[in-house]
């Protein structure tokens, strides 16, 4: 007989998951809080749209979602830079055909559960809240709208319930559980540009960003011509949503801060006022399993920041690192799960860390000269050392190096990226062809 | 009317701050988990015995208890380094006068509480365990053995209900508040060696350290001329606790290890398998308020690995100066708040991270003689400058320099240190009494 398997949370990972256990033949329940969002109207304003790069798709084409995914998905290739004086600056995120791709969580959460719904051995319960896990049977227990609470005994238990997850909770009890919730200093908040005639009112294939220092603004395209934008602000001190607190400040902070935002947002006080400010938390915890019954991934085992575009795909990574484990232990959770928390810990780590050091340049490198030169630099010498020189930002969103061989190897990278910043010539050297004569004569990239 | 004030925790900590608010005239309520030590058998092999230094007293003379503490105290004027060839190395902490003191935490407690006890406006209520606090009203609510549940209004609550606080559980809820807990890789174990004939088996004025690299036995005096020891090890790997879980095998553990110490525990295997193995964990998180009405103090905000003797000292300081914010600011307990939190959490930060690393010296560095040569010079720079060159280990333990200061004038004086270390004709120097001379001719100490 197949193992029964308990999910909690239908989320992007959740169902993402239980399409791959379910393409496997497991016997899986899927618990999830909310209502059927299948059904129900959304509650607007809480969402920072994905950006899903190569690890996302790599995933979403294993459970054989892929090219439904894409239909719904819209190409960004490069940052596109806004400056106060309302100039546009075009940055690529890597070679001509490399793009991130824009994609409404809400849209990709329908595909996931409509997809893993199909199999007669994936079951989907909705508004289940997790109230308990005992982590030994192991078993859960849910509550229903009407306050009643079921039990349900089963082989296997995977924590998918996000950033505040329930499963993890339990687990936290445990001795020799280490945790930590940190919140960053900022807070977002949803905005929109809506589509003029139906069409995009700016460049439909980028990731617009507002650089200002202490605080951004973005926007990231959808299907319908909008954009979905996101306020990065500090929740307290100057400059921050505290302040924000009456029309006619927010009118004057965009005023000067994001003038041509403003002219496409007319009805930004209202936006402002009625979508809510949301925290953002980094999550860190070891173990992520128990007694190889019960175990957590994506958000609930490490939540990171989304400045680098990478928590869904990090969350979705970790299904297919599953996958790779279950090819090799065949249904030997024990093992799968110790390995899987063994090696995949310094990675979620690594992209953790890495998406914080990403708000810096997010918010403030991107719009300064001597990191566009860097840039440039970095750009030149990908294309003379395609394999020995690969950018950080593309090993980490083109590539399915670990996470943390990326921090290794940007680390090297960075030390000549600085020896070149530092050479007056060179902007002139990549001008006349030479960089790779000019770098392979002073032997600055090991072979 | 004066003010009500609540405190959930009557430990060291909670009992201390009952008493100083008492004395100033606040209605004090103390509510604790646990029965009336006082009235009870305490369960053994639990505590590591407290290391008593400069901050602990200044509070404890504070509410005027001192004297009363100091005659259960003894005296540990350095470090006795036991080798694994029963060789002894004594290292004194300071000068000749200088100590730290040990005394039995649940003694000290007794002392604590029976002096709050004193007061007609502070009453202790035992057998009462938080289960909920509603941060804004503020008020909170107890569980007593019969299960019913007793709900308090407060003017003030005050969380000193240690690492696992119910108080800072419920603040963990609240957006923006960061949280770790972090276990360490070792476990310990209290074991014990008993007095012969009514007096000490060893150094009686003495922390004894047995130092072995990755894993330390520790022993400090009891006025009963017992000592209490404390094993650390791995909870897991070679040489762990997982590991030791054959009679012979603790036997052949402590024969190759502590042969001396084997010697003076003749019931080891029965203390070994009778008391518990506890975890070490360091909390840190903040805010420690909420709204000037609800705080955390001592372990419940800064839980340390006790390997600086500092955890009980740290807390009995936030004590100190929350008494000097109360003379500040009368009872303006949102401005004290805000000002102790702000303050106070980096020099938290300091002590936890300072006592993590001297984990290392203590059962690693004091064992070698590169170390003790170090500890030589540093004590003999000590001597030539006493304003300007103070060990960091007396900073800490011998006077108020708050941690942060502490850590910073360490890592200045570790590089003279590293300098002088080199330098070969060092400890000649130091022998003829020329070392004044030879640094201020070098200009090595700034004035």
């Amino acid at each position: 007989m197949s193992q029964q398997v308990t999910i909690v949370g239908a989320g992007l990972v959740g169902a993402l998951f239980a399409a791959l256990l379910g393409k496997r033949g497991y016997q899986v329940h899927v618990y999830e809080r909310r209502s059927d969002l299948r059904k129900t109207t959304i509650s607007a304003g809480k969402s920072i749209n994905m950006a899903c790069s190569a690890r996302g798709w790599k995933a979403l084409d294993l459970v054989g979602v892929g090219d439904q995914v894409r239909k719904a998905a819209i190409a960004m290739k490069g940052r596109m830079i806004h400056g106060t004086d309302e100039s546009l600056t075009f940055q690529p995120y890597g070679k001509a055909d490399e793009a991130i791709y824009s994609i409404s969580r809400t849209g990709l959460n329908q595909i996931l559960i409509d997809h893993a719904d199909q199999y007669e051995n994936i079951h989907f319960h909705f508004d289940h809240k997790c109230v308990d896990i005992d982590l030994d049977t192991p078993s859960a227990s849910f509550e229903l709208p009407n306050k009643k609470v079921t039990h349900i005994k089963s082989d296997l238990i995977f924590g998918t319930d996000g950033a505040f997850s329930a499963v993890r909770s339990a687990m936290q009890k445990l001795k020799h559980f280490s945790f930590s919730q940190e919140y960053i200093s900022h807070d977002y908040k949803e905005l929109s540009i809506e589509a003029k005639a139906g069409t995009f009112q700016m460049e439909k294939h980028a990731l617009h960003i507002w650089p200002r220092g202490s605080h951004m603004l973005i926007a990231l395209p959808n299907p319908d011509g909008s954009f979905t934008c996101t306020l990065f602000l500090p929740y307290k001190g100057d400059h921050s949503f505290e302040k924000l607190n009456k029309e006619q400040k927010i009118q004057s902070f965009f005023k000067n801060k994001f003038p041509d935002a403003l002219k496409l947002i007319p009805n930004l006080t209202t936006l402002f006022c009625k979508n809510p400010t949301s925290p953002l938390v980094i999550i860190k915890c070891f173990p992520w399993s128990h007694k190889g019954k019960v175990a957590i991934l994506g958000d609930a085992s490490h939540a990171i920041v989304p400045f680098y575009g990478q928590g869904m795909n990090a969350g979705f990574e970790d299904v297919t690192i599953l996958d790779e484990l279950l090819d090799k232990h065949g249904g030997d959770w024990p093992t799968i799960l110790s390995a899987f928390e063994t090696k995949r810990k310094t990675d979620a780590d690594a992209i953790s860390d890495l998406a914080l050091k990403n708000f810096i340049e997010m918010r403030d490198l991107v719009g300064q000269a001597w990191f566009l030169k860097r840039k440039q630099i970095e750009h030149a010498l990908y294309e003379a050392f395609p394999d020995q020189f690969i950018p950080q930002y593309s090993m980490v969103s083109f590539t399915h190096t670990p996470y943390s061989d990326a921090v290794r190897r940007g680390i090297q990278q960075d030390l000549i990226l600085d020896r070149l910043a530092n050479d007056e010539d060179i902007l002139d050297i990549i001008a006349s062809g030479k960089l790779k004569t000019y770098i392979e004569t002073n032997n600055m990239i090991p072979k």
